[in-house]
């Protein structure tokens, strides 16, 4: 059986071969443009961001999985083979680490990290206090799916009062849930601090916008682990400019690499990080590949399965 | 009723009149250094760093409350009146902050936040995976008064596998507790980070050195939050410059404020922060000492007594 593989670069090949070889012996793994591949051979692929088309050229294809929990870039692509079906990426330890990457970003506001990393390079002692304690600003979760959920438990585990909303209402224990359109404006009047882990879809493109901003209450901050796709970037900047938001964690951008020249980077209360929110180690990802793969050979369903009506 | 504010400066003394007035109505707040204050009129002192022999000469003083968790600047006056009773400023406020510090400080070097704010800087796209979740790594508490414990808590809430060390042994759920000199190698060869909330004292001066360090896991972490005089600074940067540690976030310096000609401030692994770990609200800090104002009113026993055989 032939795996071909497109994430984290050539580079990364070597280590995805070691991994799928201890958790899937006899699956070949191949890069996804190694001259030599035969498509018409091809039963597997692990992707990113494949070329549009490219997926369609393989026949024998029985499962598409994504190397992320956002699969996004790959239904993009209108050649999809839709027979094919598509796997999110979401092994127990993404989870874990956005529940921790949001833990680290809600903290990085309470502190205000970024003043404290400006000061650090020009060599200064700039005490200031934080104005509260973490635990005393209510933390606003969008997107309730696994792994907001964890982030849920985590902020809450910290201390911190949490409150959710998502399309569909969800139960969370100790967690206020808010849901639907009609909802939305009553938990934005909450959050102090604004988490977005909402999938990427037509309904959720462009969300975090000025409008949306502005019944934040003042002074809100904003973690942003969704998708570059649900933010206008000059918004948050005008957001933060006008005092409406006090601070902001960005992790995703479109495009991506953020460009250099993007007034992001050099904001005083903005704090980049490079789309690292989620991503599993590529053995966590190897494992959960290759455990797909098992149950796909003994005829079973396969879990976080990419549903075309929903959209992610 | 007077007492005497040297804490935050000059420029702090109408907040604290503020909160003083909410919370200890009557108490007169007057500044440290006020020309027209009789020291015989004095009743309390709120103090972080009194110049000694200062509070020697105020015959009527009838407790003393440190502005902070340590109260060793105070201690450290020869003419300190023994008589008087020294209250540690803990309110409730001041465990969960540092509590929140630790965690953020432990998850800022499970995700390199360092490289993350040196390439921000850059305005580089410097993508790259932290190999292990923060939940995947042991960290180590030294010092398990009410700050160690929380800390321990949240850390535990978050999926941290925690353990302990203090002088003498303390039992918390779900933590293994070492403790004296004895257990010291057994708990630094599993601490893979290594957190600071030692109180200062003559037998903790300087433990944080190279035979320390030498005794971590390779590439372990450093949260250094107890206080400056525990560290030997140019220890820690060998061991950072070794491969020994794997990165650092200090919290607390000797001197402070850290001098801007220090190595630590440009180092690409340490984290630099102006001693902010714990400090807990003007309004927490005055409403903890109004309260203890009453229960001496009332007769009853002080917390968080400073203890001169125990040195904290």
């Amino acid at each position: 059986m032939i795996l071909v593989v497109k994430s984290g670069g050539e580079a990364a090949l070597p280590e995805w071969r070691e991994h799928f070889a201890a958790f899937a012996p006899g699956l070949e793994c191949r890069w996804w443009d190694d001259p030599a591949l035969d498509p018409a051979s091809v039963d597997f692929a692990l992707v990113w961001d494949p070329e549009p088309g490219r997926l369609a050229r393989m026949p024998r294809l029985r499962a598409i999985f994504g190397s992320g929990a956002g699969v996004d870039l790959i239904a993009a692509d209108p050649d999809l083979p839709r027979h094919v079906p598509l796997v999110r990426c979401v092994p127990p330890e993404a989870t874990q680490r956005m529940a921790e990457f949001v833990a680290w970003a809600v903290l990085s506001l309470n502190r205000d990290a970024r003043r404290m990393a400006i000061a650090q390079a020009r060599r200064a002692w700039d005490y200031f206090e934080a104005p509260f304690a973490a635990a005393e600003q209510t933390v606003g979760i969008m997107g309730l799916g696994a792994m907001g959920r964890r982030a849920a438990e985590v902020l809450r585990a910290i201390g911190v009062p949490v409150i959710g909303w998502s399309r569909t209402r969800k139960a969370l224990a100790g967690v206020e849930c808010f849901a639907g359109p009609d909802e939305l404006t009553a938990f934005l009047a909450r959050s102090q601090v604004l988490v977005c882990l909402l999938p990427a879809t037509p309904e959720t493109t462009g969300i975090i916008a000025a409008p949306l901003l502005a019944r934040l209450p003042r002074g809100a901050g904003l973690v942003q682990a969704g998708r570059g796709a649900h933010q206008v970037l000059p918004d948050i900047l005008a957001a933060l400019d006008s005092g409406q938001l006090s601070g902001a964690v960005l992790d995703v951008f479109e495009p991506e690499p953020l460009p250099p020249d993007s007034p992001a980077w050099a904001h005083p209360r903005v704090i980049v990080t490079p789309h690292v929110g989620s991503l599993p180690s590529r053995r966590e990802r190897a494992r959960y590949v290759a455990d797909c793969i098992a149950r796909l050979g003994r005829g079973e369903r396969l879990p976080n399965l990419y549903d075309p009506e929903r959209g992610y």
